[in-house]
C-alpha cells in the first residue's frame, strides 16, 4: 500500500544520514507541485505546523513528537535542560489548540524526557520515542483500515458492481497522518481487496484540503471519485447517492462528541436526517480521555480572515491566490466545529468500531481510561 | 433606497431612448468591476441568463419576460407569428430549468402576445407586460421588506445594542432581484430603521454569490455583515451567534418545500437543530402553484465542473480563475438543493407573512390557488 513514489515514507521522516533534521512533504503546494521541507529546530516545526505545511491531527502529533526531539538537539553544556525543554513543549503545543494529537504526543515525549535518569541519551530517547509514535499511528491507521473496511463491506452489493458511494470532509488521508490515514484507510483496504468504492470529495473551504489533497490521493491511489462544494452533500445524500460518511477526528471526548473541520457537523446532521452512517475514524491518540463537555471544554481555533477572503489555486504554471469578495470584506474562520455524539454512528479505531458512547469508548480503551 | 450610484434603475432597465435593447449589470465581473451589458435579442437574454451575467429566480424572470420584448422586436412581415414567439418562449425557458419565476413569467408574456386583437401593436403589449412584471417585481421585493422586517424586530433587543444576527446563503439581494432583493429586503428596511443587523454571509461555493455580491451589497448599503465559509454556519449556531436565517428560494411548492442555491438544504438543518428560525424570502412568482412534490417535480439543474474545479477572483488588476484541484478531478455540481418544509418556519412573501405549509399558503394567496 502506499508504495508509489515518495510515499513509502509517509508524510514525515528523519534524515538518514545523522538525524539531525526531519523532512516533510509541503502540503501547502499540493497538488500542484511535490516538494519536501526539511525541519532542524522546533521552531521550525512550529512554522510549518502553522502555516499548514503539514496538518492533520495525527500528522501534527508526530512532527510534534519530532519538535521534542529536534529540542534535544539544542542542548548544549549551558543549557537549563528541564526548562528548555518545558519550553519547547509549551510553545509547540500552543501551535494550534483543537486536535488533541499535539499535546498528547508532544507531552509523551516530554514527561519520557523528565523522567530519564542521569547518564542516558535524551537525544537518544526523544528520537526513540518521536519515532516509536510515528510507528504506532502507522500501525494504528493500518488497523483502522483493517476494522472499517468490514462496515463497507456490510454495505457492498455483491456481483451488482455499484460502488459503495463514501463521503468525506477535507482529508483524513495518509497526508493528515503518516501513511494509509484515517478515513481513507478502509476505502484503500476495500479498493485493494476489489470492493468497488467511489468517494465523494468535499472540497473544505477555506484551504481545500479535501479538492488538493484528498482528490490528489485518491487519485493516485486510484480510487474513483467526485470532488463537490461543501454544500453539495445533503443534496446528494437525499438522492440516495451517498451510502455512508467516513470523516476523521480532531478531538473526541469521552462522551463521543467529536471536534473536527468545520463544516463536519452539517454533513453529520444531512446524514442523520437521510438515515446514512456516519462514522469518524480515529486513533486512540486523538481521543481526549480527560474531557466530556466538547462545548465547553474544546478550544475552537480561529484562524486567519485571509484564508476566507481568498483561495490559492493553479493558473499559468504557478500556485497563487484570488480574492473573492470585496477589498474590505471583515471574515470569520473558525477552524473547526463540534458533531454531538448523538448524530455519529461510531468511531473507527485501532482497537476496532464502537458506538459514540462513554460506556462504549471506555470498554474499547479500558487500558486508558 | 438604494439611491447610490447606478442602483436607481436596479439589475435590468429598457434603453431610454429608443426601447431597442435593454441593459444589465454583469454580475459575472462584480464586485471587482461594475459593468453593464446590452442584450439586444431574444438569443442575448438567453446567454446572459445561461453564463450568469444575470441570475437570481426574480431577476431571470423578468429577463425573460424582456427576452419575449425583444422577440416581438424580431417580428417581421414574412414572420409567423405564434411559431415566432413560441419558439423564443421555449428556448428562454429551458435555459435554467429549477426557479419557477423564468416559465412563470415568460410564459405570462407569450399568453399576451398569443391573445393579442388584431391591430394590437404586439412590441407595445410585450413591453407593457415585460415592463409591467419589473415594476411589480419590485413592488413585491418593497413589500417583502415591509412585512419581514417585523420579524427581525420582534427579535432585536432595543436599548441593548446587540445587532440581530442574520445568516443568509447565496444572494438574494437586491441584484438577484431588480431592487431591494428577497432575503436582504427586511434587513435593509431594518437597517433604515435603526434596528442593529449584522449579516453572516455564505460565500456560496462554488461561484460565490455570497461573497461577491451580497457581501458587496450590503458594504455599500453600510450594513455590517461578516464573510463566513459554507461550512461555518452551523458553528455560528451552535453557539448562540446566529439568531435567524433569511434566504430567498428558487421555487417553492404548494406543500412549501423550497429548491434553492445548493446548501440552503443544510442550513435549514442546522437551524433547525439549534432552534433558530429559517425563513425564505420570496415573491408569489418563485411559488409553484401546480406542484406539491418538490423532490418528484422539481429539475436540480446540474451545471459545469469547471465551476467546482477552479474558483474566479481578482488577484493583480484582472479577474482570473484558479484551479483548486488536480489537473483531471472530475467533479459533480448540483446548482440546487430542496429544503423540505418541516425545516423551514415560513414564508416572506409580497401578501405577508404566512407558515411552509399548504393551507396557510393557499390562504394567503386564495386568488392563485
Amino acid at each position: 500500500m502506499h508504495n508509489k513514489e515518495n510515499n513509502d515514507r509517509g508524510t514525515i521522516w528523519p534524515d538518514d544520514t545523522d538525524h539531525s533534521a526531519v523532512h516533510v512533504i509541503d502540503q501547502r503546494k499540493l497538488p500542484f507541485f511535490f516538494e519536501t521541507i526539511t525541519l532542524r529546530s522546533p521552531d521550525d516545526v512550529y512554522d510549518a505546523i502553522s502555516n499548514m505545511t503539514l496538518r492533520g491531527a495525527p500528522l501534527i502529533g508526530v512532527a510534534g513528537a519530532f519538535g521534542m526531539y529536534l529540542a534535544t538537539l539544542g542542548i548544549n553544556s549551558r543549557t537549563n535542560i528541564r526548562e528548555h525543554l518545558k519550553n519547547a513543549a509549551g510553545h509547540l503545543i500552543s501551535c494550534r489548540p483543537t486536535a488533541v494529537n499535539l499535546s498528547w504526543a508532544v507531552n509523551r515525549v516530554l514527561d519520557k524526557l523528565l523522567a530519564a535518569p542521569d547518564g542516558i541519551s535524551l537525544r537518544e530517547l526523544a528520537f526513540e520515542t518521536a519515532n516509536g509514535i510515528r510507528e504506532e499511528e502507522i500501525e494504528n491507521c493500518r488497523l483502522i483500515g483493517t476494522h472499517g473496511v468490514r462496515l463497507i463491506e456490510e454495505i457492498s452489493r455483491p456481483g451488482n458492481g455499484a460502488p459503495v458511494n463514501i463521503l468525506t470532509h477535507c482529508n483524513a488521508g495518509w497526508l493528515a497522518c503518516v501513511k494509509y490515514g484515517t478515513a481513507t484507510a478502509p476505502i484503500y483496504v476495500a479498493h485493494d481487496r476489489g470492493i468497488p468504492v467511489h468517494v465523494w470529495v468535499d472540497e473544505t473551504r477555506p484551504l481545500n484540503q479535501g479538492a488538493r489533497l484528498t482528490a490528489w490521493e485518491l487519485g493516485r491511489y486510484g480510487v474513483p471519485y467526485t470532488l463537490i462544494t461543501d454544500n453539495a452533500g445533503g443534496h446528494l445524500m437525499q438522492n440516495g447517492r451517498v451510502d455512508m460518511v467516513i470523516t476523521g477526528g480532531d478531538r473526541a471526548t469521552l462522551k463521543g462528541d467529536v471536534a473536527n473541520k468545520i463544516g463536519t457537523y452539517l454533513k453529520a446532521l444531512a446524514a442523520s436526517d437521510n438515515g446514512i452512517p456516519f462514522w469518524c475514524a480515529l486513533p486512540s491518540s486523538s481521543i481526549d480521555f480527560n474531557i466530556r463537555d466538547a462545548f465547553r471544554e474544546i478550544i475552537i481555533e480561529e484562524r486567519g480572515q485571509e484564508e476566507v477572503t481568498s483561495v490559492a489555486g493553479f493558473a499559468e504554471g504557478v500556485v497563487g491566490k484570488v480574492r473573492i469578495c470585496p477589498e474590505d470584506a471583515p471574515a470569520a474562520n473558525p477552524g473547526f466545529d463540534i458533531t454531538p455524539a448523538r448524530l455519529i454512528t461510531g468511531f473507527i479505531t485501532e482497537k476496532g468500531i464502537c458506538r459514540a458512547e462513554e460506556n462504549d469508548i471506555k470498554q474499547l480503551f479500558s487500558d486508558k481510561t
